[in-house]
């Protein structure tokens, strides 16, 4: 059974609260629950993780090395300025995918700057809380590649 | 039943011939062969359109406003400069989504750069064949939603 | 009897359905029947050309090179990026001013860029419908110079 | 009857004798008795100003509110820095064109930004003498629109 | 007894008319009366001089060097580009605050910059009306001080 | 009764050792001791944090949405990088002031910069110790305007 | 015997019509004409096309897989943004030569940026009619290398 | 008789008193005494004109036209963005000579750029007083050349 | 006796395991062992602390103050962003010497920069291991000097 | 006969031992042994001058105006940074052309940009040691032109 | 008696033969014999050297500590990026003018920038040979204050 | 025994008296001394060499290639734009260190960019003196490795 950690960096604590108008009014743990048994129908396991620090990130993405197969993360803010996440994403050998809910592009100039996406497998972005499952289906495709 | 158009811009004509490190040696036929099986599965009905030409996609982005629920979009090297698609996609009350085979935030900067995105839904980016199809299921559920 | 082109760039076909809010609903069709008569109220022979293809638009540029005595263009997207139209402009020996519906100026910051204009006679922009309108007396006021 | 004042700014007190290269050889006087006669035909009563002071352009905007229905202007190098004009011509509730004699994007590279257009209805440039005509017809179309 | 002297810049004397939604609609005239009544119980005299034109409020400020013992200023526009409103202020022994109504950050980026901060004492802006007084107990507190 | 949360981000915790010549010889606890007197005089309650750590002020601002009614925060380094609180402040909904002992302007040119402020009510800067009390005087405007 | 495609793009069909001050007056296919005698004296077959399209230019390029052993482009404009084409170029397995009538580091700042060249062999620019034959020339010992 | 014209602009007024260990300690007016006495020994007769107004400038400039044979200009702050001053310098047919107190290259980055040395003869900066001295020396060479 | 503390920054913990063809295979406890006796040859007393954590580090750096005479730190990513680590830097008076296993400048753009540097004593890069202990040789100098 | 002179700017002496996977193994001795034969045959005098000094380079342009009717250099690192031996070629009434043995746009993006190819006839680079050949068949057909 | 070492940098030895249409067509040996009789009736002893060199020119530089009171340089090109040139200025106690024939400002943009002049007493260019005169003039009266 | 070459560059000849505040009154020869002492002890021969030409020291580099096995570098000023001693440092078969006495991180913001540092090994600086011996000691600590 394949093992993928997902990853919520800062302020995704706050989803269902925080600008609905951006994010929706579904809190995180709900979105975990359908997500975790989308993963369980595909035979995945999925753990996950949130933090508001981006030392905690580092050390939760260097702790997946022995604990999961592959990692989907959203990293919030720390998506645009963290090297520390990017050399953490870096240093340990696992397929890694950067999702977003929002369409990234399309909102303040310095949202399209991120730092993380050259040392992933791969981006998805936009569509809300459907980017994860979309992510997590890109992630077991990559498993199962 | 839903229609999705698939764009594919310049140069992915040579698909399983071009730089196969990268884009790996599948032609876009046989992935459109596979994709449309996928989209009828899904009840979707999936049609495609390739060209080199600039201003062909964007004759064919207008096409779609009578013929397609959504678009998705590999726009090839027209992603970092066509405003002219940017327009086009604007232009049209279309959900639309870009997708790359490639890992574009891994490879010269240039690619980083893309003009269509911020008129965009959602981009899917860096896994390959898998991109198609990984978009295409954001779409499905986008239309779903 | 003086003779003028007007060349309508990429997504103008479009005009009348394509963000009304910012373009307005007529269709580019309307506009140019009204010119039309515009331009024979004032003895001019006004001709009409709209193409989404850079490369087309370029060849019609060398074209009215014999068939024209100054040429109107709209341009579009291409306006921020074509140096291949502005190579065409600049290698015909005709007037040329280029226009806008919208204030290119109060949009986004690569709409300020043009790279038509140093090689134009001048510039109109802003006024919606009667953009081609006036730019159309300020080309009739050129040639009658 | 509509009523329409004309602002010139800094140095185009000179025209007529300052680089008649680039500006021809009439002065503003005999330009604005032409565009006068021009206006009056029209049934539009025009007024105009002239000004190398960049305070009190700013005052003659501000004073526009109560006389004008519309704002022609010609605002010389202020086009290019002067925040000031930006935010008179924002903080009144007129219509205003921005106008040059000259093609200021075939000029040096600093006279392609103009800090007001973003706040106008539109721009005219590139016509010389003409330009004011022009621009002046912009206005009464807009005004009757 | 504490001399404080109020300069106001461009377009300030349009308060309350112009773009209520961000200024209010309250004259500059009330908030003076209110804010002398304020610095009085405060046992300061308050002084006030409102101008468009740069080179008064530079006149205005060498004026300030016998009569006033600090200066609170809403440079208006000039924030952005007046360095000889900065010479001016760095030239005078007098301590400086600069205010503005709005938080000039949440605006155009071109707002973001002050030529005149490096040379004050401080900055207060964001407030509305109340910028004024928050500065001017700024102002007290550090004559006091 | 108000209730207003002071933050106060990293090394503001050495206030009074650390460079004494820009931020002065007074430690943080005897200035918000101060504080709170003042603050009770006008029938606010304040309470207080300081961290370190990006993650903890994210948290705590989390934390501010049940428990004050406003925020001062001197965000101190992190004003100038920290998106994660940026994204923080925007997320709650409650009136937030950036302040600094000194002034941010007259220092390295990245001082200049701050993230945070487009998504704050207002800012104050550069008035030492007083910083504080002006800015719990303007939130206290604020929260009775 | 070696087969060498020649690819001209926008614009070069005018030449000896277009700005003659820069690029002289005979026409391309004098030019290609004495080419062709030039490659068969070195037992070369030399084919040739132009066209103002990108597309049609990138179509052109992939068709050179089967049927040059090289190629050597005048790309005009595109030079400096068809990422398009460059893709073209980098995706055939093939030795390309970008060759320029004119010294194109002479000219406007704009002409500097080759986004070809880094996929070419080299370069050849500034010799006039001359560039073809040096450049045919370079791709010859280039073959027989 | 030589007629020259020496425009100092803004807080030029204020020296003597405004930052001596930049500017030193003597008024402008004993300057202008002994530069008067310096230009009658060469035969030539020196006016001058202080304002703090670019406006103001920008019409002494005209007016020189008829009353002077070259201008010795210190702009102040106005070097570095005052484009209307330039304008002004490029429109009278005088050759005119930018000097500085100060070498303006040791100091604030901006004071690096000059707006109007391209369209001056040249410039002396430096020397303090002396600058003035030698300016005018220059300029005298010049209308004996 | 001297006293050293040896800070190392996020993903150093990894060492021995993180992209070992940049930063080899030995722990960094490995190397702490061995510089712990290169430091007691010496005379002086090395203490060490590993943290993922920005805000820890900054706290270690303030705890330093009582408990060393000097620092040696590897920030790792924090190099290139912590404006919090420099102001504690800044903030205690200590020598520190920033130091570096691999050779920053020869890595991607954004390790070229370091905001820390220009507050430290000086720099140590590109030996690997060794940076370790030619970086304390610095400090044991300096502190001798 | 006419006489080329070829200037090999610093390091080229190194050819042959220097990072040969990029510049061949071939000496620089070896290739002018060549080339003169190459020159001779067309009837043309080479001659060659080499050094890694930009004093001597500028010298070497300079004497050149008496003894060459054209200059072929390679000017090595010196192409993106000597303003000098730009204004040496732009000093001698001689056409140059600017030769390199590798591609310089493929490699790091500072060599991209030539301070010296503005005031050049032409470029060739890329094609190794027939660089050379082809510059000098260049320099020999414009000198015969 | 004072002594001024006077140095010319590159190119400067063309005098009189190079680009007459900007440096006239005087040599430079003709200038300093002019020069030479100026100083001495100033009771000045003038010393020139001239290199193409940027190293023989900061020996110079370090030469004249003992040898002379004031040194006069026209760098030339080494002007806009010889930074061991500054240094060289920088370390020796001596007063330095850098002068210039032309005005830079009004030529190539890379010519406005000087990275001398920030370490040098100040600045002198564009009045052709007359500068020197001008900057020795500068120095004799910066010497004797 | 190993062979080490110490190359100084411009400027370090005046160490002692130049700049004292920033380099220490010690002569590079009185350091020399010292380091050629410290070398011995640990087996290793120290030449070294001294110029303020670039082309010098490029061919003193040259020729290190067979009297070295590794070379320590304090470039001075061409650190920051020499592309030729880069070319020289990467053409040669050797490891370098780049040393610096001062911390060029704390000075004028063009000292942060080594050009040389990406192809050298590792870098050392801000130790005044002690520099040398740190870095000789990081080169035999390499060469030893």
């Amino acid at each position: 059974m394949k093992r993928v950690l997902l990853i919520n960096g800062p302020n995704l604590n706050l989803l269902g609260t925080r600008e609905p108008g951006i994010y929706g009014s579904e809190t995180l743990e709900d979105i975990v629950v359908d997500l975790r048994s989308f993963a369980q129908e595909r035979d995945v396991d999925l753990s996950d993780f949130q933090s508001n620090s981006e030392g905690e990130i580092v050390t939760a993405i260097h702790g997946a090395r022995t604990t999961a197969d592959g990692l989907v993360i959203n990293p919030g803010a720390y998506t645009h300025y963290s090297i520390a996440i990017r050399d953490a994403i870096a240093g340990v050998d696992l397929p890694v995918i950067e999702t977003h809910l929002s369409n990234v592009h399309a909102r303040e100039p310095f949202r399209k700057e991120s730092v993380l996406a050259p040392v992933c497998l791969g981006v998805v972005a936009g569509f809300g809380r459907d980017s994860y499952f979309v992510a997590l289906e890109a992630m077991i495709r990559h498993l199962d590649g």
